[in-house]
């Protein structure tokens, strides 16, 4: 664990079950350099065996995958990484670490290259299915390769996670499958609860409904990376859930940020143009609640979301503003901060049952306020 | 084992070993009721497995994965079911039961259910890619339910198939697992190499190719349905392998066979139009032999299958008949029906060498005869 720490003064979790933790981080001595040394550190541990799995593929998806991952470009060549932030598999092994000490973290390394496979199976399939071009700044798999073998690909990568899972002799391997197997459906049925409420109108859509999905789509998986941690340190199962129930909460305090910034996020920091999900009419969590708000904003918005937004029509980005604004005064905004603030206090109740001393927890405290303190 | 005899005589795999064997089975006593018999044995084994592990999938999945398996109606409603004759699942149950009596054939119900979730996994990933539209008499669950839905319910019986063996804890289930995600990792390779092959000029295409691509897609898993029954009846590792090589070549005697049929099967019995595989440019393994044969049908056969069959335009199957005829005189249909006599008596050889004793035998080789033995 000890190296695992930097010198910077750690917020003890105990401190922070009043409420309200995760919102005003800014202000606090996690500055997001821990978690980034986290991150690197994650990184140089678990890639090798991540990008072992994907070389022991057959040519054809091999290839598809390492360009998904970023370590290859299209025509073959190598390609400097752009993997992701290796948020998963750093959870991993901080919820190893911290239930188990380095001994377990270095356990972990297996189980957290399988998290990040999973991962990285969903996106190249959710990719297919809503039809998205861009992933990490690059054109997706399925605008290169074609559909069937990005499907491939991803069907490949789910095998391999579980592949390495399976062949791991460390006594919690079984288990930790069947966690990540069970995960896996929980996943794919948060994305069909997606793909399903595109179709539908925004005012049938309940905010419970939304945050259920959030919650699979998001939560699961990110409480399955701190579980497996936990699993490999050998814990008992009360602390299994517990950290399970860690990660889920921060899933979906991150969320919630990220649907805020998906409307007011600064485009030079986001890479995306100013109201993004708006313009696409994303039923993100802000813009449910403020639907839901029954203010005279919400009918507003009610009657913006009804009909397409067209590029330019209303002049530069007006109507979005517009948008924006109706969201802002019907509450989305607020309501979608405090939601995000009590998540991250549920998610630190949920973390001292389990590691109580405030030294134990630094790595999974910093990991969940780095994906959660991005600033608007 | 015993309730698995009929009271018919066996072939004796020993005596099958100096080649030939599986050919001629029509003479023999083996008349496919053993066999009928087996497989219904295995359905009222598995298919409680099997419908508790789709039952537990949340509600959209489980729609359509009901769907497909036969046992419900677009509408929801419950449906006679007609999963497909079952044949993974009792090669699995048969190669416990030859290796480890009938203790370890009730033992590896759960590895049975896993091999069939992962066949139907491929099957409705496989009929996206290839926009197939009939499977089973019924229309395909994408044209139902549409890509997406089909995409997510194929990944979650990846997913359930892994976590029926990860939950099991029979000592055999972690091998079985590994060997089962490597499986699905060949036949995402072979599904592949069919896809890009459909892209290419016949001629561009080889026998070898050809072959190893039906190993891939076909022979693997029924090799690995034979492997996890050994692995579960506690064999050693050259049995195992020996079970998955019998299964292998079995599996390719199908795909020629079905091959065979597939040109020159008589419609009334297969339900398809004759020459289904022609008309659609098929490049099946006796079109690819016919045309590596360097006759002059080849030449005839490769202009041919240079244009795509339009139906009607030569006149009431006329050009279907003339490409049979092609490929018939080029010597693809000989070479086809000898390459399966030849495989089948590999698939003995392999059987013979890991059960010796013909009594234990009896199952897997009244499979392997059911599945090879289908007149044209």
């Amino acid at each position: 664990m000890a190296e695992f720490m930097t010198g910077t003064k750690q917020r003890s979790p105990g401190a922070t079950r009043s409420g309200g933790a995760g919102g005003d981080a800014g202000a606090g001595p996690l500055d997001g350099q821990e978690a980034a040394a986290l991150l690197e550190r994650t990184r140089a541990l678990v890639d090798p065996e991540l990008r072992a799995a994907v070389e022991s593929l057959p040519g054809s998806m091999r290839r598809v995958a390492l360009y998904h991952f970023g370590w290859e470009h299209v025509d073959g060549s190598p390609a400097a990484g752009n993997a992701g932030k290796a948020i998963r598999p750093a959870l991993v092994l901080a919820a190893a670490a911290a239930l188990g000490g380095p001994g377990a973290r270095v356990a972990a390394v297996r189980a957290a290259a399988a998290v990040e496979l999973v991962h990285n199976f969903t996106l190249l399939h959710d990719d297919v299915m809503d039809r998205d071009t861009s992933r990490r700044h690059r054109p997706t798999a399925w605008t290169v390769f074609g559909d069937a073998d990005a499907i491939l690909a991803g069907d490949a990568l789910q095998a391999l996670a579980l592949r390495l899972l399976a062949e791991d002799p460390h006594p919690a391997s079984g288990a930790a499958a069947a966690r990540l197997a069970d995960c896996v459906v929980e996943l794919c049925a948060g994305q069909h609860t997606d793909t399903a409420m595109e179709l539908r109108a925004p005012d049938e859509v309940t905010l419970d409904e939304v945050l259920a999905m959030s919650e699979a789509k998001t939560g699961a998986l990110l409480g399955c990376a701190c579980a497996l941690g936990a699993l490999y340190a050998g814990a008992c199962d009360e602390d299994v859930v517990a950290l399970d129930g860690f990660g889920r909460q921060a899933g979906l305090a991150f969320q919630l940020i990220d649907d805020v910034i998906g409307i007011w996020g600064d485009p030079q920091r986001t890479g995306k143009p100013a109201g993004a999900d708006l313009a696409v009419r994303k039923k993100s969590l802000p813009v449910v609640a403020a639907l839901a708000s029954g203010t005279p904003a919400a009918a507003e918005l009610a009657a913006l979301y009804g009909k397409p937004y067209v590029k330019g029509e209303a002049g530069d980005g007006g109507e979005i503003a517009r948008t924006a604004l109706a969201v802002e005064r019907a509450g989305g905004r607020d309501w979608a901060q405090a939601e995000a603030a009590d998540r991250m206090s549920l998610a630190m109740q949920e973390l001292a049952r389990a590691v109580p001393a405030p030294e134990d927890a630094g790595g999974l405290l910093a990991l969940a306020e780095f994906v959660t303190r991005r600033t608007v």
